[in-house]
């Protein structure tokens, strides 16, 4: 399912919205709609992942010189410390210009359908070039990040190995394949919650209290599968519409990559994934607390006014869907040389 | 020797040039002026180096929430994967300001005389105080660091843990103490001169060369003991003063901290250590290679118009001195709370 129309999500939140479950019922209905990550690296339809190439997307990942100021680097907005995201509103990038959303997480990024919080990524490969082009993020080129990499010999190597047989494998797109690669290895399996669903006893009363009100409030509708979410577009505010704050009236979302009436004000749901990690929440990211942040997906999505004491079972219960960061080891650069481009902070600054 | 006059300095400069010495007797002599860097991390005075407190200073070293955006950390200026530094001219602050001079490594600072261009921190706690506060790099004021602190369990705990016995552990003083355990950690061991000095045959013809240039011209006035420099302070312009954009006149150096004639223009030797990373060069940071920053230290401070040769001979020397770089797993910090300050990245922009 691609799209899902008003009434068809609503008759769906309504057929799983049930009785509350005792625990083996409930683990049992669990497992139906939701998946514990996988132990190990998921494969990819469109990239080999092999340890040159992880390794070679680490450094990609953590260069701030892939920027044309040299200050902004993927892990800039997307820290592997701050549960992937950089804890703003929204982000700030090239001459400290504020962007338009709040940067979504990349761990289990993999497991989304699509990227971006309107999908316009199809996948992280085609996700890793926007940044690095855009004016108000890293304001870079393809033609001078090539010229960056080509000019230090750790990257000629790294690309050689990652990408062998290629005759000229410093490409903008192996450049993405590699980023790629590097993020398929970040998931964060093993959370209290995937121990839940694999039968272990991990869940106190109330997070099972919340897991109940999850699902029988229908916020499973939109929010299941592998990711807890990321799967599918929905309006937001398909029951009420949130205020301009929350949803900015200026930001269409979906709309944008369609042009679709029906896609006005749509998004991606939210993976919930490691949620409490993430905040402040929603693409505007003015809501900064997890219960406030239940609270109006149940009046928005849900037409639901949730009591305090489901919405803070619900929190409670996404707090269970943290799971083990992966160790990552920052990688060692190479040296710029002299034919390096330059980092140019002040140019193309607003 | 805290502070050397133009003469004492040329003097010791000509005491140590000489003939060119074979590869024994240069060995030997090196080792008079040189020492490697220690395989374990160094005692320090006035702090303890555990393994809590070690990882205390990393967490705070990588959390971009100690300044008030939420965009800058320690590691901004000081990236553990660039040598230590950020490979900019001069580095970028709050609000997109440009700070007055380039960033220095942390790598080996433990091994300097005082830290900063100008010596003003008497060592590494002490400097960890000051782009904290500055409003031109990370814009917060301790009372908010300590509230952000204190708003995390996380931090509680690990400050708990790092300063046993304390009641109130979360303190400005101890937050600098646990950042300086962590970079006393960050040295480079290992590099092919130090396993020259050690006795290998790890040099090149040309290496070789450049290491006697090195000590033939008098470079080694300057730049010895275990950093290669970082020990002592000097007129930049010993000789000839270079160029207004080499030494911008409006930043006098050393007579800003003492305000005494005799340091106008006074900087501390930059210690060489890993120079082959640290471009570019000079508190100005306007020169990018390190060949033209070898000429210009032969002509301000030795009033040697080194040759092409020698220029090349004493570079490639200096490449020797990159030593291991220490494997840094990039710390999970914990998540902020509904009680964390939050970023302020709009507050106090110039």
């Amino acid at each position: 399912m691609r799209h899902v129309t008003l009434t068809a999500t609503l008759a769906l939140a309504t057929a799983i919205a049930g009785p509350v479950l005792a625990n083996d019922e409930l683990r049992s209905y669990a497992n139906e709609l939701f998946d514990p990550i996988p132990l190990t690296t998921p494969d990819l339809p469109n990239n080999i992942i092999t340890r040159p190439r992880v390794d070679l997307g680490a450094m990609l990942f953590f260069d701030p010189r892939m920027s044309r100021s040299g200050l902004f680097s993927c892990q800039s907005c997307h820290n592997v410390g701050l549960g992937g995201v950089d804890g703003l509103e929204t982000s700030i990038g090239h001459g400290w210009q504020q962007g338009p959303r709040n940067s979504p997480t990349m761990y289990n990024a993999v497991f989304n359908i699509a990227q971006f919080w309107d999908g316009r990524a199809a996948n992280l490969a085609e996700q890793a070039m926007g940044p690095v082009q855009a004016g108000v993020e890293m304001n870079n080129t393809p033609e001078r990040l090539i010229e960056t990499l080509n000019s230090m010999q750790g990257y000629v190597d790294a690309f050689a190995e990652a990408f062998p047989g290629e005759a000229d494998p410093i490409t903008f797109e192996n450049f993405a394949l590699a980023v790629e690669a590097f993020q398929a290895t970040l998931t964060t399996p093993n959370s209290r919650f995937d121990q839940f669903l694999n039968g272990a006893e991990t869940l106190t009363e109330q997070e099972i209290r919340g897991l109940n009100a999850f699902i029988d409030q229908g916020c499973a509708a939109c929010h299941a599968g592998v990711n807890m979410g990321g799967q599918d577009y929905y309006p937001f505010g398909l029951v009420e519409r949130p205020g301009g704050a929350v949803l900015p009236e200026g930001d269409r979302g979906r709309f944008t990559v369609t042009e679709t009436a029906a896609d006005d004000y749509v998004f991606r749901a939210a993976p919930l994934r490691n949620i409490e990690l993430t905040a402040p929440y929603f693409h505007s990211g003015v809501v900064w607390s997890l219960e406030e942040a239940v609270a109006v997906m149940g009046v928005s999505q849900l037409g639901a006014d949730l009591t305090d004491d489901e919405v803070e079972d619900i929190a409670a219960f996404l707090r269970t869907l943290t799971g083990e960061i992966p160790q990552v080891v920052h990688p060692t650069l190479p040296p710029s040389t002299n034919t390096t481009p330059r980092p140019e902070p002040m140019q193309g600054r607003p």
